[in-house]
């Protein structure tokens, strides 16, 4: 018997990490079409297509998170915040319309919905990206979990920033604190009793971007927000992209206490799980001053900070310097926290 | 305790009929923007966003059809069907670009997940429509029933055709036989053994509807294909939007043999069944029949037939006659099919 035939799909071809990757590759790309534009012989989180002298960018991400309430948010927030999020790392800031397609399980409370619809529209107003059209479907009970979501955000924008433009020599920002989000989840999903606040990250990010872009300008070279896979899924993507090596200072990486404590608690790097209001910003080393100072004056980026650089040796490799010394920071694989968003 | 509290989401909410439009209403029309367009306020199949001199439309649809595989068809091919045609449905007959997001259960044989892909690919090389970027969740075994698509749509468009155009006097067409797609998956999933050979019409019509109004141009005024609610769903939509009455002659309507058959075993009118390869076209009196000539030359358009017209009395009624009598056709209510498509 055939062995393809016997595959089946695993939670780690969701995770955002390598299996994902090689799933997009084998199967999805396929669908890839000769278009003038960026990002499509990836079937990236976003294209954008040439319009006369303008670039329109979209982009997809369905939201299957579990619990659709969450300390911090909810999957309505999830999806909208997701959505502009990844048309901002694409430089576009201003969002066109948003879609909104839902898929309820029958039986879901409608107390829910509207409290998840609230969310989103809330959401919306805060990122100014209006929803223009929407769909819903309903499955029987026992056919899908709770709640899930679709979001397609368009936008047109005059440059479109990718994640591929790093050269040696660059610097690397993170607009403030890792791991909330996943850590946040997780520890709620398995009801962990941790002390202090850990609250989930999510939030739209377009207007900190926005000022971002407004300082650099061109020497914003590449942008990514680390969801799945977390930073360390993003600094391998820019450093692929980009052909060159990366290496973190550890020690700057802005972690709160609780997610610390969490990580530690579970055995996980927070390094490694996922955020919803983060970016990592990849830009030439004359504007890092400028481009840090805008985050910080805007208030969802106060704890903005360089926390690696580009080099020119090792391309593709992603180098942790603790303090102590370095080792090689592998990229994210499996299914460490699924539907995590 | 409140009963508002208690109210649960049932199958009938997303069945296309006077539920969901209700639910619609309720609950996801706040989340409608102010925006420059059509189609906004009612949160539309599609929505039509002014850009400079043109037309942005925007369409989103989710798809958890059900078997995945079905005679004529599968989930890929209504998703990317679905998607070009409610583009095509607003006159906009040319994609720019279309979005995949999956949601696969843990487990689903890749094998199948490659069908499908290579259905999408088939599919959208049959409209014309590039995929430019998608999005891969992957859920928990028992959590999701095999797998979910999602598939937006966006194209420019100079003229925007609603769905509201109809006045007293304009003539429907139907582009074809009706309820082949619903008849088909409802016998395959309760194994029906019927004579015949009883098959989805699941198909881009981006083409055929581009031939429609090359052909009557300004007085192609309404167009809406008969998804979920069936040609009867559609009459009541237009007549009420448009504020006319519909008077539908039964006999003249297209219907396969086996629809029929099937339909009268089954207890269900094909008025009521979903199709996903049809349109009903709305059209001054005067260019029926150049309409009418340009869609039968049309290898999807040849059973095209003029089946119904607009009349000034009773606004946002539909009338049905049978040839021996008149009776009031109701706007479907329940779920008649679930996960039809």
């Amino acid at each position: 018997m055939d062995t393809k035939v016997q595959q089946k799909i695993g939670l780690k071809h969701g995770s955002g990490g390598r299996a994902m990757r090689q799933l997009i590759e084998d199967v999805f790309l396929s669908l890839a079409s000769p278009v003038d534009g960026i990002g499509l012989s990836a079937l990236d989180d976003g294209a954008a297509i040439r319009v006369g002298d303008r670039w329109l960018v979209i982009t997809t991400d369905s939201h299957v998170v579990h619990p659709i309430f969450f300390p911090g948010g909810d999957i309505g927030r999830i999806s909208v915040s997701g959505t502009v999020n990844d048309l901002a790392m694409m430089g576009a800031t201003e969002p066109v319309g948003l879609t909104c397609a839902v898929i309820i399980e029958e039986g879901f409370p409608r107390a829910d919905l509207e409290r998840v619809v609230a969310s989103m529209r809330e959401t919306a107003k805060e990122a100014g990206a209006p929803f223009v059209t929407g769909d819903t479907k309903v499955m029987g009970k026992g056919q899908v979990d709770g709640l899930l979501l679709n979001t397609t955000g368009v936008a047109l924008a005059d440059r479109v920033v990718s994640d591929a433009g790093l050269r040696a020599g660059d610097l690397l920002v993170v607009t403030g604190s890792i791991g909330d989000h996943g850590m946040a989840v997780m520890a709620r999903r398995h009801d962990l009793r941790l002390e202090g606040d850990l609250r989930s990250d999510v939030a739209p990010i377009n207007g900190l971007v926005r000022a971002a872009l407004a300082a650099g300008g061109e020497d914003v070279v590449a942008m990514k927000d680390p969801t799945r896979g977390g930073v360390a899924g993003v600094l391998h993507e820019m450093a692929a992209k980009g052909g060159v090596g990366i290496v973190v200072d550890e020690p700057s990486l802005p972690v709160n206490d609780e997610v610390r404590a969490a990580g530690e608690m579970i055995g996980i790097d927070p390094l490694l799980v996922a955020n919803e209001g983060k970016a990592v910003i990849g830009v030439r080393a004359r504007s890092a001053d400028k481009v840090l100072a805008a985050l910080r004056a805007h208030p969802l980026g106060a704890r903005a900070t360089v926390f690696a650089r580009a080099i020119a040796e090792r391309p593709g490799a992603v180098i942790l310097d603790t303090g102590f010394g370095r080792r090689m920071l592998a990229e994210p694989e499996g299914e460490l926290l699924p539907r995590i968003c």
